[in-house]
């Protein structure tokens, strides 16, 4: 086997924009498409090489900037993502927003509020670890707002993200898809390795016993905001390596597509004396 | 030789607090302190590992904070600074704000407000890529401001630095000494090199013109400013490599001394169900 495309991968786990889709029976191995293990590892080692380059040509274009949105449940692999997407790029350039519950100023204005605040700024690549899909997604399941309220939202989401778009923002969706059991198993290990205890919070355990109905309100939240201007991609999320490698391919696609090229200054060199 | 001590080096590059300073005939090559280039690329290597894993206590941990302030002339090397003194640590929990002209939204409001605005969240490094120290830099030398008011800023900075300092957050200041000399081949090859070209601007010419104003300028905010809470390290900026890994022995020792563990769950292990 070879390391697929970037379109293979795309056109394998995005969800199509308009179309049916079900959460449902889709592939959490990742082993559909990426079967070998140090192929993914290799892919992913030089996809980082290259976003490094890209970012750092986006950076110095200063036009654009790249936004990377990652759900998924508890432990689903969202803080691995980003440490090993983006393990060859520095931090200048870089804002990682983790978004938590809302505080009480964040509260008292509309859900997108903290989230505009939050957008890269041109020239950067951000990063939300949760997004304001948890809006759609626990705000729904645990009923922290009125369903009829919760409902306006999707429209409002694509209007924002298709507004983030038309200004020069990038935007990638990516639904880490672990499964069930695997997940048990990821609790656990939290529990049982020190350096990963801090990450455990008993609260996750309630969200897991409503599995199936965060599965669904995922799916509504796929299905109503999938778009061709913010495509939601879902990411077999199983294995660490084959999921990161995945998100790789289509950074490095989106990266890709933007066509950056070194700036020209706007002025000739050779007129200047360093004295 | 070996590769110096956390202590020797602060104590051979700090601006002693409370003590008379001068800029002029500090060494800009590092050799005095870190003559072999072989052992400060191991000790920079070394030193990335350990940064990595204790910022990952301390985002674990949750409750204080880093800031690392570099300033320098053009070309001095912030940039690449925070690229390998970092490059082993994840995106997440790290926050780079590069200070750029003040906005007429950040004019309206006093220079220390948009700087406050940015400081790092609990569990985070930060790093400025500039900072307020520029309304004592070109703030002075270019009279941007009335020096009535620039002479008040240095006891409002150490307000300032204290506060944050008791706070929970750590300061470290970097003054980044590049040699007149090294910056002319610098601001050169920013010329010569398609991808260092957009990095250049002519108005960086203009400040290199003031060199020896801003070297005093440097010097008096040094002076007045190196404090107990938040030392000023002054650093030979001539070699790369040297610069980064005398940084990356202060950082590290910095992260050290905030005696991180991980952190204990409150909760005992063995009594949850993973169904």
């Amino acid at each position: 086997m070879a390391i697929p495309s970037i379109a293979a991968v795309r056109k394998a786990l995005i969800a199509p924009p308009g179309k049916a889709f079900e959460l449902s029976g889709r592939d959490t191995t990742g082993r559909e498409i990426l079967e070998d293990k140090a192929e993914a590892e290799t892919s992913l080692k030089k996809d980082a090489a290259v976003i490094n380059e890209l970012k750092d040509m986006l950076y110095a274009e200063g036009r654009r900037s790249l936004l990377v949105i990652l759900q998924g449940m508890d432990t689903a692999g969202k803080s691995g993502t980003i440490k090993s997407v983006f393990s060859e790029t520095t931090p200048l350039g870089m804002e990682v927003k983790a978004f938590k519950a809302p505080s009480s100023e964040e509260l008292a204005r509309d859900y997108l509020w903290r989230v505009h605040n939050a957008v890269p700024r041109r020239g950067n690549v951000g990063i939300f670890d949760r997004s304001h899909y948890e809006d759609v997604l626990v705000v729904r399941v645990r009923g922290f707002a009125p369903i009829e309220e919760v409902e306006k939202r999707y429209d409002q989401i694509n209007a924002f993200e298709k507004h983030l778009s038309e200004n020069g923002t990038t935007v990638l969706k990516f639904m880490l898809n672990v499964g069930y059991e695997e997940q048990g198993i990821r609790l656990k290990e939290r529990l049982e390795e020190v350096h990963k205890l801090w990450k455990f919070n008993p609260v996750d355990l309630e969200d897991r016993s409503r599995w199936s109905e965060f599965m669904q309100a995922y799916e509504l939240a796929i299905r109503r905001c999938s778009t061709r201007h913010a495509p939601w991609y879902i990411i077999p999320s199983d294995s660490l390596t084959r999921r990161s490698a995945l998100i790789a391919r289509i950074v490095r696609g989106a990266l890709e597509d933007m066509d950056l090229k070194w700036k020209d200054p706007g002025f000739a060199p050779g007129s200047f004396d360093f004295g």
